[in-house]
């Protein structure tokens, strides 16, 4: 098979690009799938609470896996979010079965938004050179995880 | 780790109606992952409204999903859509990797639409006596799974 | 000629469905011409009300018919709704021509929704085997056209 | 029957005008139900942009058929649109029933298009000197019809 | 004091539309305090329909002024809209003051529309050849207050 | 129990004002249900018109209760507005069981509005010196239950 | 007086549903109101999200009882929610007067929607045979009210 | 000519209410068709800026004027909103013919606001005793203007 | 090439339109391209004014341009809108470079109104018999043009 | 400097109440800058449910600061809201700064909540003879702080 | 003349950041003229996907051009967008005149979108040093521009 | 107090970010608090432009405060937008009291808008190694002041 997106960039910048750009895809499918599973599974005395914040994490890890699925297209990049695939290769730390009570969804939000966020501020690095119209994609992602980061932590801590 | 929501329905009912709703929820995300890969990597001369006929059926594979969900958490049985469980578990057929032809998105489309319906269709039966609620929200899928399956089928076929 | 959709019905279920859906379209056609006509030529004290109300069926109707006709196509039956068919094959009592008295509309509306409702009795018994797709589609329509049935003779009535 | 409603027209001016707005009427109700037949029945690789802009052209000839006959009334004559004198006295071409072809589908509407464009044509040097405010009505029916001839004509032609 | 805003018609052509407009910028004022007078004043068992149909008489009168003062202004003629112009030369047939039964109220309206669409039909004529844009207008008016005519007639009378 | 929420009114203040404000909402609620109940139970050739005009009264009886209750809260006075308190101590006339004649209806809204407007003017007067805020809410409520009197009543009477 | 208003069910089938019906309306009546009061005299930390989760209740159950009121006038049977019919025929469980802890309030509302929803279901046994129309409408409101079920114990519960 | 709505005031309070609401009215009226004057007249290098404010007075005054006249119907007055009872009786200040210069424009209106409040006042101290619910709509329309006489005047002043 | 889209008019009347058509079409590309020009380039006291006046016109300047042009294709004449086509052929008077004070921007966009009318008049005439589709077209436009014409000269003006 | 805006108050009155409005504004600035700050720096298991809270009560604070600074402006005195005023002359109890614990933020407010509220009282007294329309915007103010005032106390106690 | 409009740039970096302004706003004037000529020029089997799609281009090129132009004013330098100025500097490749088969058109613009692409990505590396804020624009028009060049090519490319 | 929220930013990292945020902050509300004074307090023949332009600059400023403070929070850092520390640490050029000329509102608008600009790209420098989220953050605040700026200072000048 032919590739038939051409794209703008250079073989190298495109395969640096590329290759983030699937990353986040996977690993942004994943959080909005453990988001949803902990939509319903959450039960607790801040059950309403955590169950509207977690619609608003849904929301916002499916649309930016449209942007990052639909940039990777844009660079002549075939993105890849199948069950089997993000099953195999997200970087979240997954969630457990069954119900859960609301505080111990508030830490595993908190770690899980950690480590993708871990993993987006490397692609950041990487994609500087190779592509700023990637970059600051990936900057706009991450300044609204790390805003719910905050919002998810500020429900553990005491001051 | 205790049952903590109670079920309106006696065990035997909860059982059977949790099944169903549990084998629903994994065939519907398989869905709208299936159709979300497909929107990225269709091309080909009817790019445009296959683009965009596949976000339809996300939105409806999506809303679904919620309500299977969260009618299992009515009746007190914990619903399952991590990536892991729905790679592992869904009934559908798949779709392949890479850059994809309209007329194949298509036929895959339109297949794994048949196979996701004739499963629902067992569930009607199965919870007609188990829980006409459910039996319920199973025909409002079946109603609109089969109207698409019309319509990505009246793409392919001559009169 | 071929039949170009496939039906998840067995033959004897589409052909008994099919039979019900073309003849609701029919009815439904009929029963949105009536009332635009009665629309146009009410007179009387009560013209406001009851030009306005005739509007709210005709919108009704019209949406029951798009249901039924595209639910004939979801079963791989082909709906007729061209004005012969209609003028010759509707079941309702029709319309005098000619201005008409708002008494008079309110008595020919009340009639032709009585017939109408009647025949979807009918059709929701004959479809509760064959398709309870289908039928839930018929119930939903009975609803509405009964709702509508009662508040068109409350106009009429003594208590 | 008295005549229940005052023409501000004299009766010549209401003959000639009544009678070109009644055809008019009757013309656009067969338009409408053709179009939502061809929506219903089209099938082929080009179904979801036909099937999308058939319900354009139904809402058009709807809102058509509204301003003709409560022009109609407003004049003082009695508008006919019951599906009997409907099939017997409209202008069309008619459709073909069962399943059709997008292209053959294309070129119906085309030429029912035309043909309906033409009578509309003949109505407006008709209403020229007997009634201004119709013809303006015409003239507005007319533009937009001509304009969906030309999108339909495009969906055919080579440049 | 010279005339600020030029006008793009001869003289002749402005002297006559001018006065037409201003004509008609009269007779609509005159129209609105004339509804809302009969909205706050009707009583009766047809209260609540002829209240409502009234604020619908309203809105087009006070719709119709603009168009037809701001119109005026564009071939660089000045309205006069004021109460004492409009108490002197309004062409309406005025309305009698204190509660009035809702079917006087009916009659009053459908003769004032009545007179307000005769001297419009006049200025139809008048403009045809002095400026073909003002006609438009007149036309657009007439068209509307002769549905409201229908309308207001509608209620009156018997089949 | 302690009383949980601290008044900015002084002990006399709040026991006048806790008391007109309780019996407001056991009143408004009476009369929001004796509406509702009308409102299915009407059948004349008025029917339309009064059960719309019922449902506006509905919600803006539901509105004011609660702008009455969450004012009583606001001074620390806990309101009651169950089903057993409404029966026993609303101020209306009642309504009577079954389908009822358009133009009872009308009577008896007229006479139920009448008496909560009375006893409303006597809570206006009684919370002048008490609590200036609670009197304004008083006479906002007043202001529209006299409008819809007015309106209802004007269905009845004769210029 | 005579039934002003015709069913399309034999008599007992009105029998059975009218009962059934009359029944929903007088249980819906009843927890709108109680969820009102405890909208007003929640205390507590949990406050904001209970006093708002109390509304979508309040909604939902308003909604209910006007689709189940006016079911019960569509098949000729007057529905009675009038205050003191409520008070003394009402199923479910009360709600104690004064202020509330917001954990007491979650457990009352529990209850009293296990209870509404125990007579629900026998309500869809009942009508299965005597009106599927009904029926449906029961399982509708059983399924919203599960929902609801399930969210307030959400939050009184352990994993 | 009976008088055919009944007050829930007194006859006195109902004799000085009604005269303050009826000169309101009228003064209302005058203001709104003075600033629709305007709007149409003005000329110079504000235009854009009067002719838009002017259009929000227009607005204002409407909306009070029907409020006005609305409450003298809710205490059993009829207003009179005609033309002539406007050009005789309103007591603002008159607008001149003709195109006027934009500093003009804003003298007047501010001039004639200024009048217009001052006899609002008269009337606000005129019902106090009489009917607080009628002086808390001329409360509600003071403060409005004076606001709208502050935006005037600051287009006038230097500081 | 072959003409591919046939016309409802004959050849002598499809010349003559659409010469008016393509010409119109240039003329408002060009005016809208001038009011951006100057809503960028604009400054002095009445910058804000200015400013957001131009960009309504732009807004209607884009509107008529596809008004224009899609009735040439309807009538089966390719439209022309290319930069070099407009810069050769439009009939307006252009506009400076660099930065503009705001009393020479409305001059230039009131001489560039009034040319563009002026053109507009000529095709008015010139379509009557050819085309009274397209005449009502240019007719539509001039009103509005001759609308913000007034508005532009109103600012210049002094009474 | 001149006054620039002319006063319908007398001096004394606008002596009065123009302190007032000045004292009212630099309270609600100071509120809602309290209410920001809140916002940011809450922690703590109720952190969504009180961080949205705080939003509501900014957006209040905010639209009463407008009404009371442009009350001021329209009976001709100057308001001044800067940060210097603001910081010496509010009469709020501030709020501490770094991290704060959801509790503490809920004291916080209710205590800042009951000072603005008992000034807002002695301002409501003092401007009853001066000026019933600023008087009237104390009290609409009132009411909905004293909601407020109930709501964030309801989050604190116990019943 | 003077330059009206102070930078807070340095000479050089506003030399350079203009520059790469003033031709991306001549490029983008032509990229939305070309797409608007082809959406009215396009036939063949795919109009309708097509006509559609470059009505999105056009929305995208004109809010881009706006957003360039001023950004140009921002920084003090005078953007030029007159037809004479884009017919002699864009960059593009042009357009065929007449009317053009589908294929042709999705040629064209994918060349035209590479073109300016090509240009674009040239001015992100010249500004970011000059001015980072322009790069900022610069990069999220190219993200657009290149997602709208994906789609383009999709529907020319086999898989 | 330990610090409860932890940063994804090293130690230096945040401490930079974190003292650039916190300085914007304070910049910004004091920027909204100067334009809410000159809202109330600007006269002149241009105060309705203004009057109104300093509303958007308020809506600016508020919004980028709440997204420059939630970015602080966002890296573990507190914000501190108390009226004290605005008066003490903002940037900006401060406002005069009382009553202001227009012309002299546009003077000390531009220049506390340059202030603050200056101040911010200042920090777009000192965040680029740092932290390039919230760099860009900043960079998107600049691109909107600085178009701003322009439109302020474009009412000041002559070309």
């Amino acid at each position: 098979m032919t590739v038939p997106i051409k794209s703008t960039l250079d073989p190298e910048q495109q395969r640096i690009t590329g290759e983030a750009l699937r990353g986040a895809v996977v690993d942004l499918i994943d959080l909005s799938l453990i988001a949803k599973q902990a939509h319903w599974n959450v039960v607790g005395t801040n059950f309403r609470s955590v169950h509207l914040a977690l619609d608003e994490l849904v929301t916002a890890a499916r649309e930016f896996t449209d942007s990052a699925a639909e940039r990777a297209t844009a660079i002549g990049v075939s993105p890849d979010g199948r069950a089997a695939t993000v099953a195999k290769e997200a970087g979240g730390l997954g969630f457990p079965d069954g119900w859960q009570q609301d505080t111990d969804v508030i830490n595993a939000i908190v770690d899980n938004l950690a480590t993708v966020i871990g993993r987006l501020r490397e692609r950041i690095d990487a994609t500087e050179k190779a592509d700023p119209v990637t970059q600051d994609l990936f900057i706009e992602i991450a300044a609204r995880l790390e805003q719910l980061h905050w919002m998810w932590q500020a429900q553990l801590t005491t001051a």
